[in-house]
């Protein structure tokens, strides 16, 4: 048995939290990419703009990549694709796969980033590719986004099922419920491994079907007599075609507000996903040429974005869009965990301005894209997997996944509950976890990608505490004395009796430190630094009980 | 009619905004102020230790301000106290009134503050005192802190009554329900204006008693096998009460941990509202002298806040208590708006160490201490308001409140949605909003009293984006040109290439700035420096795409 004989499930994200998901399959020498999912940073980032899976070992590994498999369109499963690709040399960027709307928006991506030449190729579902030692062919299922798929790679040792995200809605939007028979076939040919999504491992039952929205979505907007404002994901076009719909049935025009919602409708109109006729889409400049009653406008912002249209509607500083008492805001979406907060500020600046709102809590007006509990378990029942390993999600749903395993009767030892970095490794005597690589996290921070230990993002977390103290001091070396006073100048130092009695006491404690040391014959301007450093870092704490970054540069002439 | 027979209600916090309550009354010249609460600081305040309520208004009219009354001893009640009285003038300093608990914990406060000579006095329930033109009585009800009580104040113009915050626990565990002959009195005698508590206006029905927390609790307890840690609001003297006796009826011994569930208890004890035996009561370094199954250790941290004692068990680093697989976490609160993320990462970190985590999703562990919707209405109907003044709550819950006035059958003319810093003028002829004053928020910054818009804080925000750049330079007035090479120093800057390549290509550019600008005769330190930093702002978008502050500092020697 040599290790080319065994298959390797390296997850580089998506495990122990929700987002960033990406996959490493290994066998006999070569590797095959599943997915490459960004996540978007917490406040404590500061500065950072996205933060991508920790991928050195597929940098140190490129050679032998042979493709990269997307699931779906969404950030936490394409967004890192362009970074991926970047930081690989061109003669080692692999061919990306993928369904239709997932590539149309990976060769967006692609295009945004100035890649060229890289091999972008549509599979569709049944459709089967060879990448090096692995056969792939793509599995339909249901998602908040058309075009989602599970990914079935078929290798020596066996079939294995990379779900994506995935629910099983037996009525979706588009008349085409999950790829069960498929599904069922794995089960009876017997499937290895079964590598599934966890997001909602915490919710009972079956979630609703996403037709179910739409009648939602006509009885709030038929009791509204101003103006309806609805804001949702801008990837889920079932959703915004079900909200035209429901537009249209009333006699209310339709206008699509935000970069990124007219961005997706145009990609998921041309390859007909939704159809908006002429006569009821309007311009956003038109909005006002129309009674309130016949207006409802689609809009980015569902998240509380700080710079999405209707955060900039609900803080009165949109151009095309001013509300007012009588329009009723629509939240056709839920709160990403973590963004609570800009989506209460926004819920609570729009009653202000008078606007009804309507979220999830109130009507059925959104459901949810992953599987509860009920459909996590058809999942296992239909698939039979040998092995389960849990995939995108938290250590809490993670675990809630694996207790579902149990259930349905995986034994616990064929269970496998991993982290990013730790590979599954299976061959012909069974599976266990092997060793562990280098995962985590890297920041995009800028122009360029670094790790978060990166000494800018540090010191951007100390002066956003304690803001920072510069001192400028020359000193002659012939002369034994300090030759101009010296500069202090303060940037977010907290000054209780202001700004200019603080930086006097420190310019007399650098000149009182100066002059001491020069006394005593020290002239080492490294030597000055430390000493000028150490007296006012004890003067700052005892001024303002803070300890701001203190560069002093002492120059000698 | 002069202004001296208006009565102003003024609210100077809590309208527009969950938290930081504070209200000042006013009639014939005189002011009384109604609890003096805190906020604590978004992550976007960088370095802000807390927020309070603009009180310029107060501080502008100070001799006119005879006592304040504090309803209850949570810190968006309490916690700006001391620092109002400090901004005072100890001649100005009013004294201050309460209820016993209350007015332990404000004692402890004005302690901590040094702040002595003021006068605390204990008011009990039914007791009537005479503050300036006011007369004040505080009337029981029930809250998550024992000692809860609404303000009845009586002016020669009628009754008002701020509720602070309450709800109708029909079997609270201390046996003592609120006080429902006085408030039917109170309607029955005629209410002038009812200032009530909105926090749950978005609630349905009632909120389960607290006293059915204590059989939940009980069951949890019952079903495991190892360790138990409990995390509540170490004010919520009565919830603490209850996990004690739940684990004393199973034999466990209860360690308290963290600083403020100590004080608290300590307090707590001391007035009776709670009872440890010493035989239950264990010090936290004991808990290892016990099987996994005898211990129950009661902790702060239920917010996820970064120092508290269940965040540092989480996070493997608390000195006393070491988590491990088969150890239960109970939350027995739930998150407060804003910090869902760390309350949900210090739970997925307890899954990561193989705690089971139980919160009120999975169990009834948990009930509010606000009034739900039919508490409200309830608390209308026995008062019987002439007007309605909703308190307590951002313009949602504001909204939902005057809803439930309109339901209950006050006619909405009669009905008044304010907001921070806009009096609510009452006299013989009706009542109406009055002129806007000075309201908005002050920023607690290390030991100061600051203004959001101050500098240092704004500096802090630039610096945590961006970062800032540092240029010393030093030109010679005689010579005609630069003494030494110039330092560049970056901090916080993203550097593509390495901080190296990019601080020696800003160094070449501050010189080829100034050889440019001495060559044309130009020797203003003023100027100079102008045109380094427009120089190099231009360079370093360009190189970075960031625009970090800039600080030059050219010298002349």
């Amino acid at each position: 048995m040599t290790d080319s004989d065994t298959l390797r499930v390296l997850p580089l994200g998506g495990l122990g939290e929700i987002g960033k998901n990406m996959t490493v399959l290994e066998y006999g020498g070569r590797m095959l990419m599943v997915d490459a999912g960004l996540r978007f940073p917490t406040p404590e980032m500061h500065g950072i703009d996205l933060v991508l899976p920790d991928f050195t070992y597929v940098l140190e590994n490129a050679d032998r990549l042979d493709g990269i498999v997307i699931t779906h369109g969404h950030e936490d499963h394409l967004g890192a694709l362009p970074w991926v690709l970047r930081e690989l040399d061109p003669a080692d960027r692999p061919p990306v796969f993928g369904r239709r709307l997932t590539m149309a928006m990976a060769q967006s991506k692609l295009d945004e980033h100035k890649l060229r030449d890289i091999q972008v190729n549509t599979l569709d579902p049944g459709q089967v590719v060879t990448i090096g030692p692995f056969t792939v062919e793509l599995i339909h299922l249901t998602h908040s986004i058309p075009d989602a798929a599970g990914v079935l790679v078929t290798t020596p040792l066996g079939n294995m099922l990379v779900t994506g995200d995935y629910r099983f809605d037996q009525s979706p939007v588009d008349g085409r419920p999950a790829d069960f028979d498929r599904l069922a076939r794995l089960g009876k040919d017997g499937l290895l491994l079964l590598c599934g999504d966890s997001t909602n491992a915490d919710r009972d039952g079956f979630a609703p079907s996403e037709s179910a929205v739409g009648p939602a979505l006509y009885d709030v907007f038929a009791r509204c007599e101003g103006r309806i404002v609805v804001t949702s994901f801008a990837s889920n076009i079932h959703r915004v075609a079900q909200v035209v719909n429901a537009a249209d049935d009333l006699g209310r025009k339709v206008a699509l507000v935000g970069r990124s919602m007219i961005k997706n409708m145009k990609i998921g109109r041309s390859l007909g996903h939704i159809s908006i006729s002429d006569e009821t889409l309007i311009q956003p400049k038109q909005i006002d040429d129309y009674p309130d009653d016949e207006i409802v406008i689609v809009s980015t912002g569902s998240q509380g974005e700080p710079l999405s249209a209707l955060r900039r509607m609900a803080y009165g500083e949109h151009q095309a869009v001013t509300l007012h008492a009588g329009d009723t805001v629509v939240f056709s979406a839920t709160s990403v965990p973590g963004n609570e907060r800009a989506v209460n500020d926004t819920i609570d600046r729009l009653y202000q301005l008078g606007c009804e709102v309507v979220t999830a809590a109130q009507a059925p007006v959104h459901t949810s894209g992953h599987g509860h509990r009920e459909e996590l378990k058809l999942m296992l029942n239909l698939t039979r997997p040998r092995y389960l390993m849990p995939f995108h999600g938290d250590f809490k749903r993670i675990h809630l996944h694996a207790q579902l395993g149990a259930a349905v009767g995986i034994s616990a030892d064929r269970i496998f509950r991993g982290e990013n970095g730790l590979p599954l490794e299976i061959d012909a005597n069974g599976a266990r976890f092997g060793k562990k690589v280098q995962a985590g996290m890297v920041f995009v921070d800028g122009l360029g990608v670094g790790d978060p230990g990166d000494a800018a993002l540090h010191d951007r977390r100390a002066l956003s505490r304690d803001g920072i103290v510069f001192v400028v001091a020359i000193v002659s070396e012939e002369e034994d004395e300090i030759v101009s006073s010296s500069e202090v100048v303060l940037r977010g130092v907290p000054a209780v009796d202001g700004v200019e009695s603080l930086t006097e006491q420190l310019r007399d404690a650098v000149e009182r430190t100066l002059d001491r040391a020069i006394g005593e014959q020290i002239h080492d301007p490294d030597l000055l630094q430390q000493l000028v450093h150490d007296d006012l870092a004890k003067l700052l704490f005892k001024l303002t009980k803070r300890r701001p970054m203190i560069v002093p540069v002492i120059v000698e002439v």
